[in-house]
């Protein structure tokens, strides 16, 4: 499977389950995936807990989908923008371009992540949870391995310097995922922000591997 | 306060409760902060409920503390670095050195602030609590004011490129804060390992600026 086709054996999402994660990425957020209940998203999205639980069996499930979801985002929009024929740099600011507005524009998934960044496996219990989890790696790997790979032909071909691959990549990755940290969206933002946070976000990530 | 001086107001801390900040920085890691009971931490410990309560009348205080010592000790490393006479590239190299060494020294309590990043104060109840999370907030201030002001200086002399400050802070915090996210203490890691990494994420901060 290459980038680009990634989660074209998914099946399309349905509105209604889509919106029951939008609706759960934001409260997740807001309260903690800890402390967010199934009532809390049923109440956000003035629905009942059993159009919920028709979708996601337990809230393990829920917030695995909503990490899962969170990957598939940034991968759907990133993956086909990869050029063979384009340089190395050129590539890894196009992908760069592609990647913040992306996480931004889901950013209460994103947030999501970084909560449960730490210990993601410790409390899930089922099965299932389980399996979406083991998912969630594989579909996060694949995400990176894009990027590796972009990495590792601008090492090769000497557009970056020399230097350790592993720890290169995931200095860039969490570079160009530093706005998930502290970004906030503002009503008084000027218009070119996240047009200028972006170019300056690829100016850095491409200088520091230079 | 400068930042050579940050702390100079704190008693020196007995060698118990350090031994129990240090236990409880491994157990919310491991376990997970909202996992993690005060029981957890005394059995690690080999020590009674009483004792830790002696030091800390509740979880959230253990934990605020967990958090203010991990800001704290790479305060009171890099603080003092910054060498007035210094160019702004040579400072940050030189606070980075020192920056990257100390939170793999004190990985656990660093883990437990990613943990904590998100809604770290929506579980805070007690005075106590917000008094503290209010003076880690303070001080993580004050040590991210070192370097911005290092940067700052970089910027006005043309040995950093013309960008947006806090962007350019946030982005550089996160760099030299990334091996927190996947760093993992091997047994058989080269002896040059973290002086490798720590050159290495020198020379990607310093470029991403210039």
């Amino acid at each position: 499977m290459t980038a680009a086709t990634a989660g074209a054996d998914k099946k399309p999402m349905s509105k209604s389950k889509a919106e029951i994660l939008d609706a759960a990425a934001e409260v997740f957020m807001k309260l903690g995936a800890d402390t967010a209940s199934i009532d809390d998203v049923a109440r956000h999205l003035g629905a009942t807990k059993g159009r919920i639980y028709h979708h996601f069996p337990s809230k393990g499930v829920l917030l695995a989908e909503v990490c899962l979801r969170a990957a598939d985002f940034v991968h759907e929009v990133v993956g086909p923008a990869v050029d063979a024929s384009a340089t190395p740099e050129a590539n890894l600011r196009r992908m760069i371009a592609l990647h913040i507005p992306e996480i931004l524009r889901t950013l209460p998934y994103h947030k999501v992540i970084i909560q449960s960044y730490v210990g993601m496996n410790q409390k899930s219990t089922t099965a299932l949870e389980r399996e979406l989890f083991d998912r969630i790696r594989v579909e996060r790997r694949q995400y990176e391995d894009i990027f590796r790979n972009i990495l590792k032909a601008g090492i090769e071909d000497g557009s970056f310097r020399e230097q350790n691959l592993s720890i290169a990549l995931q200095s860039v990755l969490l570079l160009i995922n530093a706005p998930v940290f502290w970004y906030k969206p503002r009503k008084n933002e000027p218009t070119n922000f996240v047009a200028d946070l972006t170019d300056q976000l690829a100016d850095m990530a491409v200088s520091a591997l230079r």
